[in-house]
């Protein structure tokens, strides 16, 4: 097995998707036993000033809490940072203490892989606000509705992650495809908790295992010859 | 809502029990908004010294590695501190960097509040090698047979969440409540993975969501009066 950097995450946006992130993370190494694994320092800060109030309203940056975020978990080991919260990367500069996996990148990347002609996204406020994936998208981006995938979110984020959020969000997703796009992005980390690729006609992309995946390939550590 | 102390968690012994634990304080929080829950800092670290070598064969203790944690997530601010492995609270008492909450008696809690005249206790290593259980329960301990728990537990590490090692499992926790057990405590955090309470005739307490409920007991802040 190879060894790992030590991964820290900057969390907590929502509580719920870094839990999703964690699991994923772990079940994406192919390891028997605990020692295989790396070694993940978590900070879930609910508290970070709202992402969206920021974008559309010019409340608070949540810049310096996720600069000192980030400066917490290096000062503890971390060697490899992450955030499993699409929003919050309208303030990614902010992260500095040590090598940062961008979520919008590891999206967008898994997405292009498939040669598209136009990517659908589904996200909400500052993610949309600030055309965060638009701004990476080498190819046309289609933005879900707003009004529909909001309400859905905000179900997700209360607790129902039953049928009535994934049809909304499903409905929104078949919208796109119909307008041109052959691959949906679940840009929004409440998304992928209730819509699966089954529930889609095209490739979905869930920008939290995207992201998971990107981080492990960071923090892993080359083989070394003869090891 | 009420205020919360923010949980350490000290993890990693294995990570999927971590990434479940998170998952279950998550759900405990009811909370339509991501402010409303817990700050939680966790260091999910697979390299402590194993528990399970060090009771049963004098390996190195893991103990300064837990000290460590403890301390590390405290300096960060965690103000509960909570170990989501059974084995390790063999050396919990190195553990005092802040408050913790003991997953023992939070299981053995939830066990006597039904009233048992025996437990059924489902452990392997140093839970049983230490004798963890039978020194926290106040009735008689009946512990499942080492030799079918253990490569159940084993399965489940390897990530072999299906039916194997869920009947292996099933079928201890028969002969436990055959023999007098009137209750089940899953007291390995891979055994509720795969073991659910349709699975066992007689209550199952799974001992990590006993440790997630009362470790946001724990954390919880008083509502202020007039607030």
């Amino acid at each position: 097995m190879p060894g790992w950097r030590t991964i820290g995450v900057i969390g907590g946006m929502g509580p719920a998707a870094t839990a999703d992130f964690l699991a994923l993370l772990v079940a994406g190494v192919a390891a028997a036993r605990d020692a295989d694994h790396p070694r993940v320092l978590i900070d879930s800060n609910p508290h970070v000033p709202d992402r969206n109030a920021a974008a559309l309203h010019g409340a608070a940056s949540p810049g310096p809490a996720l600069a000192a975020m980030a400066a917490g978990l290096a000062g503890q080991g971390a060697q490899v940072l992450a955030m499993p919260c699409n929003a919050a990367h309208g303030w990614a500069a902010a992260i500095t203490a040590a090598p940062f996996v961008s979520m919008i990148d590891a999206a967008v990347a898994e997405a292009m892989a498939l040669n598209p002609r136009a990517i659908g996204v589904l996200a909400v406020g500052a993610t949309l606000a600030l055309d965060l994936y638009g701004r990476s998208c080498p190819v046309p981006v289609l933005n879900g509705d707003l009004a529909m995938v909001q309400p859905a979110v905000n179900a997700i984020k209360a607790g129902d992650t039953g049928a009535a959020p994934r049809a909304a969000l499903a409905a929104q997703a078949a919208r796109l495809a119909a307008a041109g796009a052959d691959v949906i992005i679940a840009a929004c980390t409440e998304v992928p908790l209730v819509l699966g690729p089954g529930d889609v006609a095209v490739p979905l992309i869930n920008s939290t295992a995207a992201l998971a995946r990107a981080t492990l390939a960071a923090a892993r550590l080359p083989d070394r010859v003869g090891a």
